[in-house]
């Protein structure tokens, strides 16, 4: 947890923590306060037009002086011009997830941009390093939204990740406390990526309304779901008790995607309708039940807290 | 990682690893093979006849000098007369799994009996807690066979149930190598329990088929499937396919209760019919891979090698 750590290094920040680029959540008021805070902040390009990102690019290059980055998920429609944009506007650090990242590693590297690919399995890993990302973000099962088939949890993959590869590894997938940030070290992992516990700050472009939902959720309150279309874990609530609904009956693939529809991650995330949204959370937000909405600089000062009373607690079980 | 420790004192053994009763593969081999090595072992009730364990229980007795126990599902048929005779032949270690601890706690406790219950949930740890068990198993979404429908993985588990209770913890579900026995201490446990790893040795009673099988499994071969029945890790094979089938097209309870029919789990892990056997292992099996079929007391002595190393790397990314 320092500035001489592998990943703070590959970064330039002082601690090895990256704030996850999510969509809705992820703008340049939460990016650069986890900047501003000694993390990594990233842009989550997934739920902004090319010319939105370029806007928050922008204000986040005037909100801190410290490094931040773009994740872009490689299924973007635009993806030619939100890259392309993205190197226009000097972006410094650009994570990759949803898709294959042998295209666009090397133009990105050869642009001068330090790449950082998220993957659900060491196979993915091995893909990644071969494709020449500097670093790999191992994602497991316990993440909100999107995850991979293989419902691989963080515990699992890790291992089989820092086996597979030598390079710079960053923990995502249940990410919460302070002794999740040592368990995923002694794992095998340099640094962490954190989505929950900053999607739920102050800064984040959430609803309140979702936030604090999310703030009141009990065990097993999340399940990854709808994997006729692309695995996702969603919170409880009227949306997937529809959702469960049709897939225990056994609904098709169109049905599924008529039943989802347009825009409902926007609707439930950041409109906040937790009737009809689609709302993307973490598993591991049930180890936040009863907190209020902090800032992100209280998130980091509570998250370096915790883990120098878990290394304590650690050291005191060893000795 | 040795006898001063809670779970080591408690049970009485040198290392606090604990071996998973599981069916069909934890007899008095396997048991007496763990706890002649150092860690404690378990019988698994679940798949004996009252008559059945009895013998084991003796043999085990027999094979080791040591501490050994015995695992009890509650939901077992006649539980009474298992339990009264688990009491009759002395055993002082029970583990209980899936059901309430209210009923059976005190009374084994009444009898001198050290009592465990093995949980998939804060919120039972308590329960547990409650009834007055002496330590609880924290088992996460990655073990084998039958789990609990939150799905909360380890990562996510053993944080809640450490704040939940203060009673000696042993971490079980993707426990596998040395480092993953470090994140759970990092994570707030005592101990850890290890079922898929043991369950592939010489000395489990699964049958060398089953076992080579799972000793070959990649990422994403496990999956936990029968949600409607009682939720289950199973491995890939013909039968898991039955099952993925029925409940993509939404089979009802029933129909999936028909397709499991009776006995499958024996004809799978037991008889070693991988085409019709219900093949249950963990999703940490596939950090196996290629490995051969090892004595216990060579997999307790990588354990302990792998987990040195884990620490040692811990300390110096610390340093």
């Amino acid at each position: 947890m320092n500035s001489s750590n592998r990943i703070s290094k590959l970064f330039g920040c002082t601690l090895p923590v990256v704030q996850g680029g999510m969509v809705w959540c992820s703008g340049w008021r939460l990016a650069s306060a986890v900047s501003n805070a000694g993390g990594l902040g990233l842009l989550g390009a997934g739920s902004m037009h090319p010319e939105t990102l370029r806007e928050h690019i922008r204000r986040c290059r005037a909100a801190t002086p410290h490094p931040f980055g773009v994740n872009v998920p490689l299924m973007y429609p635009q993806i030619e011009e939100i890259m392309q944009m993205i190197v226009d506007e000097s972006v410094s650090i650009v994570f990759t997830s949803a898709g294959s990242p042998a295209k666009w590693t090397s133009w990105l590297k050869e642009r001068g941009i330090t790449v950082v690919h998220v993957v659900s399995s060491a196979r993915f890993a091995q893909k990644a390093e071969e494709a020449g990302v500097d670093a790999i973000v191992a994602e497991g099962f316990e993440a909100g939204g999107h995850n991979g088939r293989e419902e691989t949890t963080t515990l699992c993959l890790l291992p089989a990740v820092r086996r597979a590869t030598t390079l710079p590894l960053i923990a995502a997938g249940g990410i919460i406390g302070g002794e999740s940030v040592l368990a995923a070290i002694a794992l095998g992992a340099d640094g962490v990526q954190l989505g929950t516990r900053f999607a739920l700050t102050e800064e984040s472009s959430a609803d309140t309304e979702f936030k604090r939902y999310c703030l009141n959720l009990e065990e097993g309150d999340t399940k990854q779901l709808l994997d006729k279309l692309s695995p996702v874990r969603l919170v409880k609530g009227t949306f997937r008790n529809q959702v469960e609904e049709a897939e225990a009956r056994g609904a098709s693939v169109d049905e599924m995607r008529e039943l989802l529809g347009k825009g409902r991650a926007k609707q439930g995330i950041f409109l906040g309708d937790l009737e009809k949204g689609e709302l993307e959370i973490g598993q591991g937000a049930s180890l936040l039940k009863g907190k209020e909405i902090q800032t992100v600089a209280e998130v980091m000062n509570d998250l370096k807290k915790e883990y120098e009373e878990a290394l304590h607690s650690l050291k005191e079980k060893l000795s």
